[in-house]
């Protein structure tokens, strides 16, 4: 099917990325128009107020979430909980593409409009429970590997805290490394809940310490 | 040492709330001014510009966070890593005494402004350090309860990225839920570290899942 707009999308495209690199109270209508090459009069065609532009981007966020981030994680490996690394490996790759700039636009767009946009973090909830629910389902698909008491639903939302918190931390310091220490303490937990943990005296140290300066384009599986 | 201005305090502290509840960004002089009970001569004399005040802002918090946030969660118990949860604990009561509104100022700055406001990220990034160093310390005196090849500065910025995370999912979903899952998956992590993790058929299932809908009252002790 042809797409009949590309203004609109580039429109929506210009702000998530402007929306997520400076915030949305910092960014400006004419900004936005400018970089995306939109007169004013096609830009309140499509969003007769900013906040209209907002609520798109935060359904193109919803949008790109499966097709862009969770469902390639997922093609990637078999393993369902080496998925979940997947997903994360994916937030560090960006950081590195995006020479930190951009972070998770859904948590940088909940951390500043949260408590004064009510749509806006309805919009959020709804999008932070599609990424538990797809990470719910790969911990699932793990069954026995992992303990029968396991709340998975609590540990999927776990894996997002760790995931925001550290890209939020990585941003915040210029630096990888607070987000491989986080990624690197969540795998050593899953190690610990498959009765997996390695001890220290029994593998090389450099196995058992993570470097505190990974380089930027370790490989995630070393994680 | 009397103090010898209380209007600049009162547009610090003003702006903190503000800044926290609404963003950066979203926030107008006037509107600040106006809550401080603050005339414009006095604010310009303080703040030259709005930036001014958000660095100001930092420092505050800066200034807090041992006074107010981790030095009275130090105190409140003698075990070191149940300092840890004290210190998640604060964050806990302050999503329910502010209904959610405010979350983590640093982190709510973090998010806005890390790409913008380069002097902004250098002094958050400071704050990062200085809490994952109080929280490093605790996991420090807790010597040999934990494995001694713990990375204790990652484990203390996995620490930090499971308080930003569950901060900012509590406050996107109007709900201690998610907060409350990854601390009690935070606390398996610990446990299994210290080789005390309970097995689902040792202990009633009542202490085994945590409920999905905390009551908001509940007492942290439990997690």
């Amino acid at each position: 099917m042809a797409r009949k707009s590309t203004t609109r999308d580039r429109l929506v495209r210009t702000a998530t990325e402007l929306f997520s690199r400076q915030g949305y109270g910092q960014t400006g209508v004419n900004e936005i128009m400018q970089q995306a090459r939109a007169t004013s009069g096609s830009f309140y065609h499509f969003f007769p107020a900013k906040e209209d532009l907002l609520l798109a981007v935060l359904d193109h966020v919803g949008e790109t979430l499966h097709g862009e981030v969770l469902g390639p994680a997922a093609e990637g490996t078999e393993d369902p909980i080496e998925r979940v690394f997947a997903v994360l490996a994916y937030y560090r790759r960006y950081l590195v593409d995006t020479n930190f700039a951009l972070g998770s636009p859904m948590g940088n767009l909940a951390a500043e409009l949260s408590e004064s946009h009510p749509q806006v973090r309805s919009k959020v909830s709804e999008l932070f429970a599609a990424w538990t629910a797809e990470v719910e389902a790969f911990l699932g698909e793990a069954g026995d590997r992992l303990p029968p008491d396991l709340d998975n639903t609590g540990l999927a939302e776990f894996v997002l805290s760790t995931m925001e918190g550290a890209v939020m931390q990585a941003r915040a310091r210029r630096s990888l490394a607070p987000f491989d220490a986080s990624v690197a303490q969540l795998r050593r937990y899953f190690d610990l809940l498959r009765g997996e943990d390695v001890k220290a005296d029994e593998v090389p140290a450099s196995l058992v310490s993570i470097p505190r300066k990974a380089p930027q384009n370790a490989d995630w599986r070393s994680w």
